[in-house]
């Protein structure tokens, strides 16, 4: 099992980028072929009450990298990819991650 | 439902933060009262082939924020969140999160 995230910093406008997010940018994410569970979650604060570092997360599990990269290649997956500088004005971070077994 | 999301970055010595996780902290987690759901990977690098930002992930899921604190709260969740220095030389970016319900 492999997850995508997505780490989002704190946008220039957070009402815009919630608009967006899940008005447009949500379901372009669910029409890419192969996307199965995923979760997208807003950051409230860290564990002592400071800010947290990142504003929004987004997590997609698949079974293999190649399932992953097979779902971006698609030209839905492309759509996806070239939307996020629409919205993120505070910046996308991304990475590909292989789940432990235990 | 909540999310702790902790982000290491690149330890000093990978082998030794493997063993450490595994054998030492990763039972400490275990024996935390109310600890359900989660998740630790790895990264392997961004979707384009570079460096990943974080070279750990781990996620628990509470069903609300209250429990997350409770959960950490216990004399075992203290244990676990003394342990963190122990290891993680590459620092832990912790944050806890709100999942979106759709």
């Amino acid at each position: 099992m492999v997850t995508l995230t997505v780490l989002y910093g704190m946008p220039d406008d957070p009402a815009a980028f919630e608009a967006y997010y899940a008005n447009h940018h949500m379901p372009l994410v669910a029409r890419i072929p192969g996307m199965g569970r995923r979760e997208a979650a807003r950051a409230v604060g860290t564990p002592d009450g400071k800010d947290a570092a990142y504003y929004r997360t987004f997590t997609a599990w698949f079974d293999s990298r190649e399932d992953l990269e097979a779902a971006f290649a698609t030209s839905e997956g492309r759509v996806v990819a070239a939307d996020v500088p629409n919205f993120a004005t505070g910046g996308a971070t991304m990475f590909v991650s292989e789940v432990d077994s235990a």
